[in-house]
């Protein structure tokens, strides 16, 4: 691991995973060297950050030829914690939950789906895409024999703030939440947030100022 | 509309969202006013950005005050484009489709699902959560009749380019994108893209390095 005492900041963290992404499609065209300029294009950001973000992991190219696409992929899964599965659990069974369950991306990319919850007994001890489904109670005692680190939080906005307190009282200390709504946790838990309806918003923004300006 | 002569910064079109969610949550508390410091808090970001990001829309604020949550709402929903509704089409009628015609936070902020279009036929003629399914053949079609703007890309990632491309070939110009594929589309066309493992990636990080430090 890099030298720790230049900790990363959290934006450039946000990046990584970006970049991974791109250093992959790279990998697939059998790209030796990438240049910072390159990179910052398929990642949507400025050379300068590129660079500024590499040298975090202790990268920094070599002049005239730039990054070797393999040992910067490598370093970066290392650093993103990606060079080993983390199973996840997803609590709520519905369609979301489901969806999720299903979605190619998180198995792909070393986020197995270990289990789905529920709190209805109806959904309970059957299989959603390969995966089983327990009740919501049995989450602590599931979560501990799995070693999950991770859940995702698929439930109607008003169980949200409910579920995330089970999962923080059962060790769980980063959490992602689907659920359109706004909750807390204890400090020393990871939660991230995304909420499929602001992308919305931001694409109406544009769509309304290209409307009336007629852009 | 305020000054166009001091064109809105993307990343602040991104925050303004972010800020309209915390104002709602203010006014279900029936508050009054908020100073710039508390909306900081609530948006995860600081006092100054909150200033200046507001300053975009001609909004000061009271010194000693702060801002007039009901007006600061409303001039926000004004230029985010959502004192209309806006219906969107979702294409790919799969689990993450079906889901996102069910998801609340669509419908309740503004974005109403008007149709699902799908390449299977078996999928097509039947209502999914009361949204018609379509063939994706009709979709030039229908999204002129029914005065579609927004469109969501739910397939396959294999699927996504060319759904993009017939979108935009249809007159579509702002296009939200769940695909895990990258894919491009014309200039004058709005792409944002939502990448459902990249958050699982970053809570990794913080779990990895937790889990390696013992922070």
């Amino acid at each position: 691991m890099p030298d720790r005492s230049r900790p990363i900041p959290e934006a450039t963290v946000a990046r990584l995973p970006v970049y991974l992404r791109s250093l992959a499609e790279l990998l697939e065209d059998e790209a030796g060297t990438v240049s910072s300029e390159r990179l910052a294009e398929m990642a949507g950001v400025n050379a300068a950050k590129v660079r500024k973000d590499l040298s975090y992991l202790g990268s920094y190219g070599t002049r005239g030829v730039g990054y070797d696409v393999e040992y910067l992929a490598f370093q970066m899964s290392r650093e993103l914690g990606l060079t080993h599965d983390w199973p996840v659990v997803i609590v709520g069974a519905g369609n979301l939950g489901q969806a999720l369950a299903n979605y190619g991306g998180f198995r792909d990319r070393g986020f197995p789906v270990a289990a789905l919850f529920d709190a209805s007994r109806e959904k309970v001890g059957g299989h959603i895409h390969g995966v089983p489904v327990h009740h919501i109670d049995d989450l602590p005692a599931l979560a501990a024999d799995l070693g999950i680190a991770i859940a995702v939080i698929a439930t109607p906005a008003a169980a949200a703030q409910g579920v995330a307190d089970l999962l923080t009282s059962a060790g769980i200390r980063s959490i992602l939440n689907f659920a359109p709504a706004v909750i807390s946790v204890p400090e020393g838990t990871s939660l991230r947030k995304v909420d499929l309806a602001l992308e919305l918003q931001i694409l109406s923004f544009y769509q309304e100022h290209r409307d009336t300006e007629g852009v």
